[in-house]
């Protein structure tokens, strides 16, 4: 991922406002890339800001204008908030097909799903925690709160731990069949095994 | 996990010979522990045989004597092999019952399980590719030969995902439902799911 400069790019068609918004957000996600490559490296009070910045390819300043402090700029790293708004973003009765497509058109597009970042938490530090209490209230309780009849709560926690695999074979074991089939194909296979501990029975 | 001498151990019933047998397997453990510990914050070429004793408690000498050189060792710590004899050992038939209740025992009561660690290539570097084609090799490939139908290997590559998931869920999400189920139940619910990717229809 190359360096971006934070004034209007060269590039594109559009006008300089749209170009200024379209740098503005590739900024603020190269400054969230670059918090979560050195969170996941070293200690959170070891980071500076200035550490950040330069993976960035940003200034320091910018970062404190769209973030407002360091505490502020890796408390919205470890949330998953937003991701979850999109993960969960179906009724409840079609929300398996919607998860695994959801997590196998990130990985495929972006390298990345909503929910793997969890599997980095032991890298974390104090900050683990945060990013494990996040996840199961922001993630999992989320789900489990939509769920009815027994055990919902453990039933979200299964539901979610077959995403979470799913994201694992595809973005970090790298499963080659996984990464060459069609989208709906594995959609089709494993949708079901995720809707059955939604909505068993 | 304290540190423990290579001699024979002054605790336990046994005779000194059984005692020495234990104590020599502790410390291969806890060779082996701090080798993947070492190899989860550093890379390969910059950990020493030295750094690998002092985290052990035991003497660079020591792990010449059990693994024969740094290489080696790192081979050993980079290998799913023995995990995967146990995890497989089980017929067809009753083969997702087996690895789930074998991964929530390891999990129980090791706070680890047979698959657990390939989450952690990521921080591996060049040596991640190492344990990505090893558990590919040893755990995934070796289950998908076992099964029989279309698209054996992709499902061998599901229902592995399934299984990474729960540990996960477990060991690194900490879904607190999950953890303080009873392993029987949770197997009961989660060995179908597996079992269908093996044996459909």
């Amino acid at each position: 991922m190359g360096r971006r400069g934070t004034t209007t790019s060269a590039k594109g068609p559009a006008g300089p406002g749209a170009g200024g918004r379209r740098d503005s957000e590739a900024s603020k996600a190269a400054i969230i890339r670059a918090a979560r490559y050195l969170l996941a490296r070293h200690a959170h009070g070891d980071i500076t800001l200035k550490a950040v910045a330069e993976r960035a390819g940003v200034s320091a300043p910018l970062i404190l204008k769209y973030f407002g402090n360091k505490d502020a700029l890796f408390s919205h790293v470890m949330s998953f908030e937003s991701d979850a708004l999109a993960f969960l973003d179906a009724p409840l009765a079609d929300l398996g097909r919607h998860m695994v497509r959801h997590l196998l058109t990130g990985q495929a597009e972006r390298g990345a799903d909503p929910i793997l970042r969890i599997v980095f938490a032991p890298l974390h530090g104090e900050q683990g925690d945060i990013l494990r209490a996040n996840f199961r209230a922001q993630v999992v309780d989320r789900l489990g709160e939509r769920l009815s009849g027994a055990d919902a709560g453990l039933r979200a926690e299964l539901a979610v731990g077959t995403l979470i695999g799913l994201g694992v074979m595809y973005g970090i074991a790298r499963g080659p069949r996984l990464r060459e089939a069609a989208i709906d194909d594995v959609t089709d296979r494993y949708a079901p095994v995720v809707q059955a501990f939604l909505t068993p029975g």
